[in-house]
């Protein structure tokens, strides 16, 4: 998508040497719009792990070009070195199924080849490969839930109100997004839409990254603490909610950013459609129950006790914002039970959140 | 309650000269303890509105200083100046019943005396009788919450965990609390308890001002963002609920700080006994439907596009967390309708939230 005009992934090779990995430093944004070169596995993890990059499709592209880098360092001579690369960049961010998912991708295909330099080719191949069905599969599914969008849109006045938490737009992916995808679907077919984005706190992935790309684009859109929500929707003020996950069981419990369970129950308890987007790398296809099975990820309480902006004089400073004393818990996600949600969006269309709607739509795991 | 030590009310006439009323500017907590001074109609109105001092009881326990304040600075040749001052303070928070409340009641007992200093003598009067009942109340609705986390505690082994919303502590009140008086007094009475603290955004009245008055009182706390509570709920780790409530219709919908609603849905979906303490002040005896009927105030975007703290050189600053172009909604309430509260907590004991239940312990109304 587009920062100042111009179009942008939120990773890629380098054109000239495609050993250096390039990404935009989210924890800056919207204050600074900086692009990072990764050059080593630690560089990666390190980026991962510390959210210069983040979001369940970017966490997935990233991992990918961490393990042509990890084949690009291998020294050849130590059997157990491509497994530690695994498990280190394994490790930074548990709740996150697309991580898992890129790793085994990529030891799969590099196992398929034999020399050093055909592992390497393949590697690169595959990440670019990974990168590029992130970005073609949040276009698909973006097409998919503007149909729910127009329909709403031809029911009523005024603009189609669409409530996000977190950040499931194009930052969190390669491209589109994935619950931004259909609102820039409709926005860009002329559909009056607008966006509710909570804040989303600690880390306000909201008011950070959300609103600073649909500002980008255009896409009118209010800016609210996360606990507006419910308010909004008991005065009919949202239309429909759309958020994105970062694990998906088989029975379509969803695990996504702390506090996207709150707003399915408000949308629930005032009868607004709640929509969860996503390509299928985000599927667990091996658990069933979210709540009791999907590791929820402990951060540190400094995220809660400090908040990270600009001065009025433009520098960049953290302000404590609690008592110096005080402890904080810092629960990454929560899970939304299945029986609250009205549809997955798919890059293959959409289907009910349950074990029966998602095998017709992905009979291989039948 | 205790600040490093020393017991403070929130409010009090200065000893010397109680013409001078004295508050802690609750802006600048934890950061600094600042005593301020108001000696004008227009200080008490900055005041409330500007939330140096916030929370229903002592909104209210300010409002009935202020018309003494008022009265003080009655010219006597003109006619309106009461009403107009009484107008000026009404219009700082429109949701909060116990400003139209402290009002009225001063209003009517100063209209029963005849002479200006008897007006003036019987103002003063009124406005410590009402700090004192604030008090009072506050202090025996304590001890019938009390009982719930008594007999909470004999069923479960370790602490009882309490979750609380926003800042519904001694700093609301006069003293005590209405959340928070039953969790000091099971803190003093040895109950081993626990406290979830919602940070409670945008005003971050739970970090800020919960956080600290239960760390100087020595009652174990734990603070999280606004978003994590249901994800707590859904694991067993929370035990109850209790929050504070700004206005209470008759049938027992409760408007409190945005966000309420939204624990309220989670306590709910997952069995959690979700309770409401409040002195009887905070009753709207005239209405019955919460979400329809209770005004609802709307406050600056300043709040959430601007978070102020303590950097690391000690100096309280502002920053800045979103794109400047971003506009943001600021609803103070939301309400949470009775059908998903366990029960209120008030001066005179708990009652189911309905008309039947409410009534029966305040027949005066009936």
């Amino acid at each position: 998508m587009k920062v100042n005009g111009k179009h942008y992934r939120t990773i890629w090779a380098d054109e000239q040497d495609p050993r250096i990995i390039k990404i935009i430093d989210q924890r800056l944004l919207p204050h600074q719009f900086i692009i990072e070169e990764l050059r080593t596995v630690a560089d990666f993890a390190a980026a991962i792990k510390d959210m210069h990059v983040r979001g369940a499709g970017l966490i997935g592209a990233t991992a990918g070009f961490a393990m042509y880098c990890a084949l690009l360092h291998d020294p050849g001579d130590d059997p157990g070195y491509m497994e530690r690369a695994a498990a280190s960049l394994l490790a930074t961010r548990p709740t996150a199924k697309n991580l898992a998912w890129a790793i085994a991708r990529q030891k799969g295909e590099i196992s398929g080849e034999a020399s050093p330099e055909a592992k390497l080719k393949r590697a690169l191949a595959v990440a670019r490969q990974i990168a590029d069905e992130d970005a073609e599969y949040c276009r698909r599914l973006g097409q998919h839930g503007l149909e729910i969008i127009k329909e709403i849109s031809t029911r009523k006045k005024g603009p189609v109100n669409i409530l996000t938490h977190c950040n499931a737009g194009w930052l969190a992916f390669v491209d589109y997004g994935s619950a931004t995808a259909p609102i820039y679907a409709a926005h860009e077919v002329g559909i009056d839409v607008h966006v509710w984005v909570d804040e989303t706190r600690p880390w306000l992935q909201g008011s950070r990254l959300t609103a600073w790309e649909l500002g980008q684009e255009g896409v009118p859109h209010t800016l609210i603490p996360d606990n507006t929500g419910g308010h909004l929707m008991q005065h009919g003020m949202v239309d429909m909610v759309i958020v994105g996950t970062d694990r998906t069981t088989r029975c379509g419990d969803v695990a996504n950013k702390i506090g996207t369970y709150l707003k399915a129950l408000a949308a629930h308890d005032n009868g607004v459609p709640f929509y969860v987007a996503l390509p299928s790398s985000t599927f667990d296809w091996e658990i069933r129950d979210g709540v009791a099975e999907i590791p929820i990820e402990e951060r540190s309480d400094d995220e809660i006790k400090f908040v990270h902006g600009q001065t009025a004089t433009g520098t960049l400073e953290s302000v404590r914002i609690a008592p110096l004393e005080t402890n904080g818990a810092n629960y990454g996600f929560d899970v939304t039970p299945a029986r609250l949600i009205t549809g997955l969006i798919t890059e293959r269309g959409i289907c009910p959140a349950d074990e029966k709607g998602i095998v017709e739509l992905y009979p291989e795991h039948g």
